[in-house]
């Protein structure tokens, strides 16, 4: 199946644009399962089945796994097995931001696409399309560009201008254009910058952005989804992290997720 | 200890500024040790022993241990460990190409600096300077930007001009100039460009260039080193991967890797 279908079809399915982040840093899960033989994935699964009908995607952040070494890339690989074993409908977003050239790429493709099966990956558009290749040529995983993060200080680089373009509305412009030649891509626009977000759905109806930057960045949801909103009020997956996962650090934490989940889903779905 | 420091005491050491980049996919080492325990490990360890002697940089890069999963990232663990232990040093440059916001840098600059105890990492300049500080903070650790790549397509963001300066060399300045407050800056410069090594040496005497791009992906080493010397004939690091340690597939691959790396840092040493 095409990434985009399956990304439209779960959405209907769950009503749902919210993608939850699995940024489960180890000394941030609750302390009742720190001592867990797979602390990450004992906390995700329960995250998981507390929120899977109310969300389009999951969003595990690789860094958070790698910080535990070859056992966090276990836990890793057996929270998105779960998910695949149970959840198969549920987008698997890998947040790797990864990019090198080409021949190095197929390795990082092997790594999100083959052994995490996962649906789709964030990657740097500093090395251009060719080397981006090895994953743009899965045609049916997502290759989600960066284009302008939600960061302090993102503007660094991405607001430079060149012939009168910022340098994020040109990788926009490219992706949209020339590199969706397999209609796989989406980008990466954060929601602390609702004017860029408009700028950018003017170029596109029908590409998908995913969304950081709800909650703990700041980002204002209602400015948001006004300004990403494709006419078919969709086209936007809205990522919340902290604000979900952590919201509570208590024997209940799954169940606060689960409120917190359906808050968010339902504020999103008021102007949709 | 200061990284550059480091450095400059192997490079003496040594007299070398070859790098083995060790990009060990387990399917182009040699048939005989694809049936190991940990082939990856025994392949690095063998290459390790026949050339530590005759270089001042090892470079594994992570693509090719993440497309085999926990195991491959263990193996790359036992690699930087055998290193620590054997030949302390040597430094040990993990090629991760990473950069997120500043919150998640924090668990890639765990898995380098802590779990692998690597001594620098590439990074991606998209994202800016704050989102990297958690790197930039770490004063004994490099930070090796990417700026010039050597791959095919590298200039479709790359050599775009802003007010008259093309990106990479914006990228260049701001590391010199703005970034280097730690003195652990690097910048990547691909050897297939050698005009534009000169450009950026010019701005800096002082800093090291990472130079991939010599070998299999064609870079002219003369010009590079008449190009990127510095006047102390030194602040280069030669990059090469697949021409030394795929340059056999016999039991005999280590030996011929050994005659490889010394091939080219007495190459080196000619223009020194």
């Amino acid at each position: 199946m095409q990434i985009i279908e399956k990304i439209n079809n779960i959405i209907k399915k769950n009503n749902s644009l919210v993608c939850v982040g699995l940024d489960s840093e180890l000394s941030k899960i609750p302390v009742h399962l720190q001592n867990e033989q797979y602390p990450q994935f004992t906390f995700n699964k329960a995250i998981i089945n507390a929120t899977h009908n109310l969300v389009c995607a999951y969003k595990p952040n690789t860094a958070f796994y790698e910080a535990q070494g070859d056992k966090g890339i276990l836990e890793l690989k057996m929270t998105c097995d779960y998910l695949k074993q149970n959840y198969p409908e549920i987008v698997i977003i890998l947040d790797a931001k990864r990019a090198d050239i080409g021949n190095t790429n197929n390795g990082y493709a092997t790594f999100a696409f083959n052994y995490l099966q996962a649906d789709a990956i964030t990657l740097h558009p500093y090395l251009g399309q060719k080397a981006l290749q090895p994953f743009l040529d899965n045609t049916e995983k997502g290759s989600i560009v960066l284009c302008r993060t939600s960061n302090p200080g993102s503007e660094e680089f991405q607001n430079l201008e060149t012939d009168g373009k910022k340098i994020f509305q040109l990788v926009a412009e490219k992706v949209i254009n020339e590199w969706n030649k397999n209609n796989n891509c989406l980008l990466v626009l954060g929601a602390t910058y609702p004017e860029e977000l408009k700028s950018i759905r003017s170029l596109s109806n029908k590409i998908f952005f995913l969304v950081p930057g709800i909650g703990a960045q700041g980002g204002d949801l209602e400015k948001t989804l006004k300004a990403g909103l494709n006419i078919e009020k969709s086209g936007l997956i809205i990522n919340s992290s902290r604000g979900i996962i952590f919201a509570d650090s208590t024997q209940n934490f799954a169940n606060i997720a689960k409120v917190e989940t359906e808050k968010l889903r339902n504020e999103i779905n008021k102007y949709r």
